[in-house]
């Protein structure tokens, strides 16, 4: 599908870093839209809509605030300038830790990764069991640029399970019980993500899926070892 | 071995709360002592000596300072008083969150609890591949308390691979490599108690070791599955 790709308004502060589009499909009528697969889910479940937003564009956060710690959530293309030009924005990179440092680098991407992977997740999440319906022009947009719905078919990337739409409400000690989730945790991009239970992702930690796939495999045997 | 259990002085602000007593063998002769079996560590290798101590005492922290998110660290027993007793040493539990409140009161336990973790965790230390040598009066005391020393056989309680003793100088983003962990993680016993790497205490989560296991071993089953 071609794009529209016509520039939008930007009010960021962060304008000028980078390009803002459209993404509806080519001589469209009608408005521009940044993201014209989300209006149905904002309108239905805005949390699930902000949250494909979020995650697609921005950093993880700082677990707390304080100089060191860095931001809580970045644009995920703007932690690709250089320490020099984020001094421009007020970003002062030497004042904190080096481990944030290095996090906050490699969760960079810049916006065309961003909004590929928006649209990976808006597809993902219309697949899930017990997803609202999906309207047709979002889905024949969606299955254009993503690949054909399969219903139900939405797992959990790191242990397989189904993940019910109905975990996006449930929240555990404030955080969410899925999150957005990376095969290699180090890029950002459409083929690389999906979502997982909180718990898998946490697991998973800053490894590869092969790379946990074959660390659990490890402990099984081992423990299977001590057993015999 | 029969302890000595002799009172010793007690200057904390939780003084009253529980006993706090001699350690070492009835009929000792010198000094009273609460912790007679990490002289030696305290001299060599203090921050591993106060790891034992702290983890084997205290809750572990909050991430970040705030009223609700609670104390950063605080006396497993303690945490065993009601809401009543704790706002007279000026803990609000009713300010926390719920799930902070939770997480604090599943992580209490009593003095003799404690100090039975403390020693447990004295003795695999000293059985880590490259630990400092045990001088022989140590190794005695923890030997007749906690069971015959193998060298070497200091194992992670979750992965099961050899736990070198060097992991404990080595810390990422701040974080020490080498942590206490818990076969069942809502029971601070001497024998549910072990060391883990960080990754893999982070990776059983709140999960009993058996739950984990049972775990892995289902997402390696629906990973071959879908492979094939």
């Amino acid at each position: 599908m071609e794009l529209c790709k016509k520039e939008i308004s930007n009010t960021s502060k962060y304008k000028g870093v980078s390009e803002k589009y459209c993404h509806r499909e080519l001589n469209h009528t009608g408005r521009c839209s940044e993201y014209p697969y989300l209006t149905h889910l904002k309108a239905t479940h805005k949390r699930v809509a902000d949250k494909v937003v979020r995650d697609s564009t921005m950093t993880t956060g700082a677990a707390w605030k304080s100089k060191d710690a860095g931001p809580n959530r970045i644009l995920r293309w703007v932690m690709l300038l250089s320490d020099e030009e984020l001094l421009q924005f007020g970003l002062d990179m030497s004042l904190m830790k080096p481990g944030v440092v290095a996090k906050l680098r490699e969760k960079s991407a810049n916006y065309q990764e961003c909004m590929l992977v928006a649209g990976k997740l808006a597809s993902l999440v219309y697949q899930m069991p017990d997803a609202p319906a999906c309207p047709d022009e979002i889905k024949n947009y969606l299955e254009e640029r993503f690949g054909a719905f399969t219903e139900n078919s939405t797992t959990c990337i790191v242990c397989r399970e189904p993940l019910s739409f109905s975990l996006f409400e449930v929240a555990q000690r404030g955080k969410a019980e899925i999150e957005t989730a990376h095969s290699n945790p180090r890029t950002h991009s459409d083929e690389n993500v999906g979502f997982a239970h909180r718990d898998c992702n946490i697991a998973q930690g800053n490894k590869t899926l092969e790379e946990f796939y074959e660390w659990i495999e490890g402990i099984l045997v081992r423990v299977n070892d001590s057993n015999n």
